[in-house]
């Protein structure tokens, strides 16, 4: 066997990643992992042991939390980014990041490759690969898990040889992926897309009906677009974060559940919690009603749906993300300003608004005395705004009207 | 005063509407009214005997909720029609089909203009004048209320002095437009966008923490886009919108709450309460995704912002609407199926799914032994679809990485 | 060797898919070939003597001239598709018309397998093998030129070593592709876009510099967005459009040359000449722009690139596409009326719209005494159209107006 | 008669503009007059004179071409603005910038208002009084020739009572407005759109077929999205648009004749010569397709249409506009190389691109020996690419594939 030079591989200290080591080494690779704390429940100390006994020739834990929100998390939120309207993007924005670490490791130690755990079928291995490609186009991708074939006995087995310690408990019968932004949720009863999802399968959630039974008012401050305190009290993102992840998570806020298109062509039912996604994503989307003039607003509508799409699909190193951010920073400028948020059993409301940059005017909106908008105006101005359909059709006359016989409509 | 001719107004048999009839006449109109049933709380017979009161020559009272849905609300559902993503127009929808038989009535008893009661800031105004333009453009269209400048003690005046019976009891503060698809309220205390709409401006849905404590399970049957039954019971359109509004309602289900741009240029607070619409809106969604291919979900997002626009602003019978319902349909003969919904406290959640239609492949999306998914394509589709990404990279190399110091980041 | 049945190929009758022939027949299949005419210059009857003596078991040639104008140009025609806004799609057209016969053939003679002679780099093997998993998804499709890796020495000596004819002239510098719709040309000095295209490169069009030096004027006849008629003579599809290559061609209109991003991830130097589709695609464009709603006008804007995208991607099978289609019908039901075009030297300009659908109305439009339009109505318009960008500024003011020094600005 | 305060006119030294100087004194103002030159043919000190000598109380001539190029025609050019796809805005980018400078006098004189000379059924008035209002709120804005209901005749007696000299030669039959980006042409025998625009109604242009007979080639510099030198020269912009108006127009290049939708409401046919335009927006738009990624030439694409329709309504001064430049901004830091282009009888056509940041890779495009491609990847691509197609189908089977009887396809 040569010996083939050193790989960075990603590394969460699971069964899979665990035999990659293995696996790694016995295609001739020096392995060194990283692993990145994004806000999943991880030891990093005990991870860097446990890769250090499997036979890494060097162990890097990252805690990356901040960067996440700041580079990754606040942008899409800027965004309003959801895949197909609904998925908040959670796994899909970390990829690029850890991505970027894996680079950066695999730079540092002179490494000739990067590897990821991912199969052969999920969105990841694309995100990982497209975002290392653009990082660093010299540096190869090996995707053992997708290469061994093994089946899950033979990997037991595998493991066995080699000494990995094999869990003893059951496997859990989902598949996870978990941090600041959000828990995914996979495989098992999931599977049958008429099955609703188990209470076991949420961990961030209380189930809406063992809630709190009193609602629950919150304010969030945002500036530029992005949250800056909570109730009055300025807080960084990731404490922000992960206070709202447990104050909206016990109150049953944050479920997803829906069927998704996958890049590589099928779909899939997943599962997500999001508390503070969705709480976040809600109040700034009302702020931004707020706030945006009208043809921002539904010119950037379009926008989010397209800049979803790009993270989801690995695109986050791209010429477009960065043309889009500008937009998106430009037009935020003046999304500032509270929204009271009322969270019970498993739904977040916006119940009050108010804003510096408020473009409602209470002297155009008001029906009492107080009006000053010029109602001469309104005639002129639907003339103008109908002659086009009604010169449409004089051109093209609509057919003669045709109504339910009189006693259909009660005459 | 010379004599004008006939004509026909939207008749509510609110004092607006009562004033004009005698105002009209005043201007040496014979007036015909015209009131439509669209599913709000409305005594038909009462409203046309006041009508004959006040001095009307003729009054029509129509039961048009059959084709407000099959026409109006079936059409919007299709294209999941929200005004800026939010509002599932309601209001707006009633108003061509108003129109419709403004016109009809008009062309019946040669009448040579209708007239609304609008004031000159809404959006029906403008509604009621591009409707009725496009399907008679030789008829006149008077706006009453918009022109005789009368405050309200004149107008109370002016009503006293022509035996129009004045409510006595106090006006309430908020002002409503009511059908099948949902309820508008607007002003009082709402005109301040901070404050939390209370419980006495909704009519059609419990506060969530009085609704039932038990989660409550439908089954909602479609075809192309379009519910047909209730629990397996096949059900028309109306029936079936009623029963979802009684029994979501009665969740506290449908409630709407926000900052909305007006098209006559300034932004409004609207709360609305919807609960069928919040429900079948949900349920449709949801089986789109399950049952539409990728790019057409894709294509059609961008639609039906552009759809609920148009609607909002009183293009129905613009050719812009037919093309688009063509694109609809067409996209809609498949989503067929049912979906199964929780309801609980305000909210309304889709918990399963099933079609014959499904384009949901077991086979493809498993993680089990089943999967036929060939993971070895995987590969040489990364290559390919990061392959312009790692390009652009090759020809403006990102940065140097940097990273937070080390120890930032837990080396 | 195993007999592994039969299999179709798509064939030309040059080189390349004669190797094919024998290469599967290698293989262990029998080979039936498949050869259509769609306007490309082709003795078919040579073309399948040819593949019966290189040793096919069947060879069908056929005349699909009809269908492709029909089916594929027409509805390409009706929603002006472009991809990237320039290419107007001929060799992409015949792909799917090709994939459908080939589909055809198969299931009429029992074959296992489809093949084609395109490379692994090009956008055709897309094409073909996306449609034909669309229209047959159990048939397997090959690609044998893909597949073999031969040179271009070893492909001769192959060929040589199996009786197939080499051809004794020089292989033309360009790799073309040819149908009614257009004529395709790449490589050689194109593959640097610094290089203007030489004259030698093209076939179907003269030299502006060459072409006649009057101005000739044609007046083609449109109904509901498709070409009836040129100078009066009604005409079927394939004919006129014969016609036109002949009349623009010899004018020296339809060359199209550009910078192409093939789906594949490179960008790629592409030479087209097309004059029936430059002449009908600008004289339906300008049609449109008479008798289209404005707001249709817009709408359709963005969908007539995203049908070129799919087009151009293989995705012509796909719901997107006939929703689309179903969009795009509805639409250019009014696209009925005459363009009168001037080409000249390379150009073809549209210089006279005449159309009973025209939405041109003299009394709105005129500046002379007969002018219909109410003036009175664009103050109050005005003033609603504005009154957000007012508001805007009332809340965000501009900046204090700073002018280049007087001197500057001519003080 | 009151005294109203001052009023800065937009003057443009017309009998229309004469006129309403003396009209505005007769209402009761100060009139003062602001004369911009932003390229048309004009002899400032002449118009200064004329305004005094007609009782202006200030006359201000203001040479505004560097601004016009570089704050409104530049950005214009990033976003390729063309209104409905066609018309490059030459009239339209003008006005904001004329309605900077009228506020900007007003402020410095103590002005009450502002006043334009458009009558009510263009779109100028549009532009001028919804930027006049996002830019200083509180000015009014007055429009005497849409207010005084002149007739052609009674205008010119009112002019001889007022001692205004009237032009003695025939009026034009055209209606012209001109700048550096073009020329616009209204009126007429133009507005029948049947008729082919004569050679009368054009000044910027030869006829082509007057045009030079050898083809003229040029090389064109861009840095980030802008032009920057012709043929290796460095010229700032308004010059290397003089430059270029001059030659290509000599060419006969930059004639454009279209139906264009009036913001107004109806259709109306437009003629413009713009030969800068013409030449620069096809260089640009060709070199972008050497530069942009993909996803940013599609992304941009839906954009530019959306630029070319705020500037056209007037919304140049809103949020919008902002946001989208700061999009552009980004996405031309790219846009920088070398276009030739080839000027011929009416025709502008880039015949060859180079670029520092080509994203064209010789070694991917190639069909030579140097070809870098991976082949291989392509079948796992395709495989992925078509799966959703091939699922719809199986879900929803192709109907029997039905084909013209044998004979009709030559079998």
């Amino acid at each position: 066997m040569t010996y083939k030079g050193k790989v960075v591989l990603a590394y969460s200290g699971g069964l899979d990643t665990c035999v990659a080591v293995k696996w790694l080494m016995d295609q001739g690779y020096d392995v060194v992992t990283m692993t990145a704390d994004v806000g999943q429940v991880v030891d990093l100390e005990a991870v860097k042991d446990k890769a250090l006994k499997t036979g890494a020739v060097n162990a890097y834990v990252m805690d990356l939390r901040e960067e996440f929100v700041s580079d990754f998390v606040w942008p899409a939120l800027k965004a309003n980014a959801q895949y197909q309207g609904t998925y908040p993007l959670n796994s899909a924005l970390s990829r690029p990041l850890i991505a970027k670490y894996l680079v950066w490791v695999a730079q540092m130690e002179g490494a000739v490759a990067v590897a990821h755990g991912c199969t052969g079928k999920g969105q990841d291995q694309v995100r990982f690969e497209v975002c290392v490609g653009a990082l660093d186009p010299k540096l190869q991708v090996l995707a053992p898990v997708r290469d061994w074939h093994f089946s899950r006995e033979t990997e037991i087995e595998y493991a066995k040889e080699h000494g990995i310690p094999v869990p003893v408990t059951a496997k859990s019968p989902y598949s996870i992926d978990e941090n600041m932004w959000g828990r995914a949720i996979e495989c098992g009863v999931l599977e049958d897309p008429w099955n609703e999802p188990p209470s076991d399968c949420f961990a961030l959630t209380a189930d809406p009906w063992d809630a709190p039974d009193a609602p629950l008012y919150m304010e969030i401050g945002f500036e530029k677009g992005l949250p800056v305190s909570l109730d009055g009290a300025v807080m960084e993102g990731p404490a922000l974060i992960a206070k709202l992840n447990e104050i909206a998570g016990a109150c049953g806020v944050g479920r997803i559940d829906m069927i998704e298109d996958r890049l590589v062509g099928f779909k899939s039912r997943e599962v997500y919690e999001c508390p503070a996604a969705v709480v976040l994503m809600g109040a700034h989307k009302a702020l931004e009603k707020l706030t945006l003039a009208k043809e921002v607003h539904a010119a950037k509508a379009d926008m989010e749906n397209k800049y979803g799409e790009l993270a989801y699909v690995g695109y986050w190193y791209s010429p477009l993300k960065e043309a889009y951010d500008a937009f998106f920073d430009k037009a935020q400028e003046v999304v500032s300003g509270v929204a009271r948020v009322r969270l019970y059993k498993g739904q977040a409301v916006v119940v009050g608004l108010k804003s510096e940059n408020s473009l409602y005017q209470d002297d155009l909106a008001t029906y009492t005395d107080a009006d000053t908008f010029d109602h001469g105006s309104a005639k002129g101005f639907i003339n103008v705004w109908g002659l086009a359909v009604k010169t449409w059709r004089q051109v093209h006359p609509a057919e003669a009207l045709t109504v339910p016989d009189l006693k259909a409509v009660g005459q």
